[in-house]
């Protein structure tokens, strides 16, 4: 049995589309002789639709699409494919009336001979990190094994498959090949533990598994696809490539797997930076954005989310602005220049001394002799945020904030200044991380001036400021964070790790307060399991320290 | 038997705060004579405490304020309060190694002669509008129900009340007095179908029935109050009031109960003004800002807004900005001014002329002869923001947002602009109602001109621009959104209902692209079911229309 897997972009919401793809996907693979192609996991409204999967229209126009998808395949090929079923739904017929908050399965669907001929229900449903599963899903009934051209398919979505018990049913029930459909985000090292794991489980069981995961970017979440194949001893034999829409042609002869090898395992950095590239590119282009603009300020963060999103859109596509004030070194300056100029963007001078002086006539009075603390340092964020945004309106380029995580951590940033934008690429990106994403994008061409990469990190708000006068060297800083936001360490903990008692609490009370900034803060891609995005939810008013 | 219900200010984390209440309100109720003290859910962390539940260290402190609570009321009176319990840990003796997701129970513990006497772990987790109750908690394993001073107490939490098969399986295990604690927040009208469903099921079960309810702001949850108890006849013999502090005393004798009336129904529009009054006030004082800043418009919304600062937080506390461009007309210097002197507001006026002029000048010459767009308009907005937040940074004061949940849902607000600030007073109020609530406020005391509610609305950011020019009437657009958003009415049912095809596609429109402004604006009180908040996660990117 000739059995494809297909990892292919998707739009949320876009039934038309994904529809579309599964008639065509199937119908190419058809024609090099699949029995069957497994597609991802709720792939007809594409993961995650969140509230989506309220609307009281959506679920019709499932029903409707998995009978396009029925009879349009019809004596061509079957397809497993994912998709949010209503429990009151009879096959393939879905009430239009729901209500508010219909009962749902995250369901498989094995489509076959112009009908629904299996269906599973996800049972293990992931309700930590990023997902809510259980806020839209009912946990389903039991193992599904369906019989079909001589075999008995175990179907199985995403979660299932790590679950022993989940798997022991299904062999139990007579499973000789395993489908398992996935919405599985990345973050870094991910590509490692999902081989191993699906390994071991192909193993154990003796039992080839196929394994087809979403490619793309969805606001905060990059899928990485990265599907692939095993044998019955837990080889793989099948690999697709990463961060790619690719269809991966096996053949299944009873415990025997064959299919192509398209990929290798990625480089330390730059699964992370093709990660940031396909990130951004997918939101730019999923929302239509006909470019991006950024402030260019000579730092290596703004330097990086520069490469990033020329190699994600193209150099015609990005426009940088330096925004120089007095505090801005000629070193910058000619630094931003140097870059904008090697990688061949639209490039701008907008000085902001005349803002700021304007915006300080009218602020300054008002304060009298009050202490002006990060008054005037803001104004000077502030006027480039309003700058960049003003040629957002005008232009309709999505502005780039360029901030990383390490900042954002510890509250290092400014509120409707440095933050203000749509997209940040580099928010779960450590600032030792960014660092080495540098580095790593000079080795492939260079397009990063040394010196930016080289430098002392600077915010230049100030005369002579730099970064490590209000905070500790990054990989301190770094590894504080890591240790506070990945592992819940206790501040007790952090200190016997070996760290100084007086930075650990001024790390983690610098986190806890800056929480009112991160949650107005920009979407960006998630790389680690412990973002500021949907991993990480926490009060702004508290008082646990 | 004496039973007091508590329902006591709470601050997130800080569990020496609530231990002392705790431990004050025990002794306090035992000297008048309480046999047992009834506290909320989750009390001693505070709820919700969402990720700070997964702190390696809460839990081994929260075993520590078990003990001490123990201790400390060993001999002076019972105590039924809500904390989270590890499954791994023994009675009151925590484990402090829990790993980053340990396994949790939402507990109820009845505490008595120095011991945990009984614990319930809550059996019905919500999951769905802003509960994330999955996330954290396993499911409980059956009902409690525990001899105390010749009664059977049934023990509940919050959801537990309203499953008939909890309820039942509770009584069928012998409960002759059911006590449920709660953290129940506000919405509009909630209090209403709270009483009669809790009524129906003390009536139902011929059982006498104490509900305790957190009270307290809580970033964008109002938690209001509103403890009852009833007789085993489904009268209610005790009521504590609404949005304030208040231990109620009851007597439990029998079936019969006997307490006091500490509260009338509300008004139809008072008990929104209140619970935003309330949300507003916590916000600013458990955050510890010295007061708040707005920009005062003319307009009704920041007029509405004002008046509610001044009623939260007294006019000492507020200071109004008025910043005026050309577009803004005399009535609004006038009608700012006017409100300003009438409450009492420390009073500044900040024109934007020069500001705007400076940035224009940065901006325009790079987009040469493009079309500009709402650029301009949006100049004068976010020089507004950037003026405001620069007063803030100086003085400490928190600055709120003043638009309301119309102009949010269908973009009608400026990025970084009148939506920079940490607190929006009106996120959640639909336009329709901030007239309504502008009529109310002024009949309690006239605060707001007039004019102000009597005019057409209007941003001022063009030349004798009114919100209608880009807008349905309210009442047209408010009943559209309410279908849209709350009852997740497709747009054929909207059109059905009588709106036209083309207005309910508009706002639809508007709707789904505004997601990114709402995603990154102020937190704000919740008084429907239908919030911006954690009532609606749906994504930034998507194609479903």
């Amino acid at each position: 049995m000739n059995i494809h897997i297909a990892q292919c972009e998707f739009r949320i919401g876009d039934l038309a589309f994904q529809t579309q793809q599964v008639i065509d996907v199937c119908t190419s693979a058809a024609a090099e002789g699949a029995d069957l192609v497994l597609f991802p996991e709720l792939w007809l409204p594409g993961y995650p639709a969140m509230d989506l999967l309220y609307r009281s229209d959506l679920h019709s126009r499932i029903g409707q699409s998995i009978k396009r998808i029925a009879d349009e395949l019809n004596g061509v090929c079957a397809v497993a494919v994912g998709y949010p079923r209503p429990a009151s739904a009879e096959l393939a017929a879905y009430s239009p009336e729901l209500g508010a908050r219909p009962t749902l399965y995250n369901t498989l669907g094995l489509i076959a001979g112009g009908e629904i001929i299996a269906e599973h229900r996800k049972c293990s449903l992931p309700n930590y990190e990023v997902f809510d599963e259980r806020r839209y899903f009912q946990i389903g009934d039991g193992p599904t094994v369906v019989p079909f051209k001589g075999r008995n398919l175990g179907l199985l979505v995403c979660e299932d498959v790590w679950i022993p018990s989940i798997v022991e049913a299904t062999m139990a029930a007579g499973a000789d090949c395993l489908l398992v459909s996935n919405g599985s985000p990345y973050h870094r090292g991910k590509w490692s533990e999902r081989a191993s794991e699906l390994a071991e489980v192909a193993r154990q069981h003796q039992v080839p598994l196929f394994y087809s995961n979403s490619v793309g970017g969805q606001d905060d979440l990059v899928f990485d696809g990265d599907s692939q194949a095993f044998d019955a001893q837990g080889q793989r034999q099948a690999r697709a490539p990463m961060f790619q829409p690719a269809v991966l042609a096996c053949e299944l002869d009873q415990g025997n797997v064959k299919g192509p090898n398209l990929a290798e395992d990625p480089d330390t950095w730059g699964e992370v930076y093709d990660a940031l590239v396909l990130g951004t590119r997918d939101y730019i282009e999923k929302n239509g954005f006909p470019g991006v603009i950024l402030g260019l300020s000579g730092g290596i963060d703004s330097a990086l989310t520069q490469a990033i999103a020329v190699d994600a859109l193209g150099a015609d596509r990005v426009t940088a602005v330096m925004m120089p004030y007095h505090y801005t070194s000629d070193i910058s300056k000619d630094d931003a220049a140097e870059q904008a100029n090697a990688q061949g963007v639209e490039y701008h001078v907008a000085p902001i001394v005349e803002p700021v002086e304007a915006l300080k006539a009218q602020v300054l009075p008002i304060l009298g002799d009050r202490p002006l603390g990060t008054t005037v340092e803001n104004l000077q964020s502030r006027s480039r945020g309003v700058i960049l945004m003003g040629l957002s309106n005008a232009t309709g380029r999505l502005v780039l904030t360029t901030g990383n995580k390490s900042e954002l951590a510890v509250g290092y940033a400014t509120l409707y200044g440095d933050m203000a934008g749509g997209y940040n690429v580099l928010r779960d990106v450590p600032k030792t991380w960014v660092f080495e994403l540098a580095k790593y994008r000079n080795r492939i061409s260079p397009v990063i001036p040394e010196r930016v990469i080289t430098r002392p990190p600077s915010a230049e708000l100030a005369p002579d400021q730099v970064d490590t006068d209000s905070l500790p060297d990054y990989p301190i800083l770094d590894d504080i964070l890591d240790r506070y936001l990945a592992a819940h360490q206790s501040p007790q903990q952090i200190i016997e790790a070996g760290h100084a008692a007086e930075t650990v609490e001024r790390v983690i009370r610098l986190v806890n307060i800056a929480e009112y900034k991160r949650r107005q803060g920009a979407v960006g891609p998630r790389v680690t399991p412990s973002s500021f995005n949907e991993d990480r939810r926490v009060p702004i008013t508290q008082r646990w320290h």
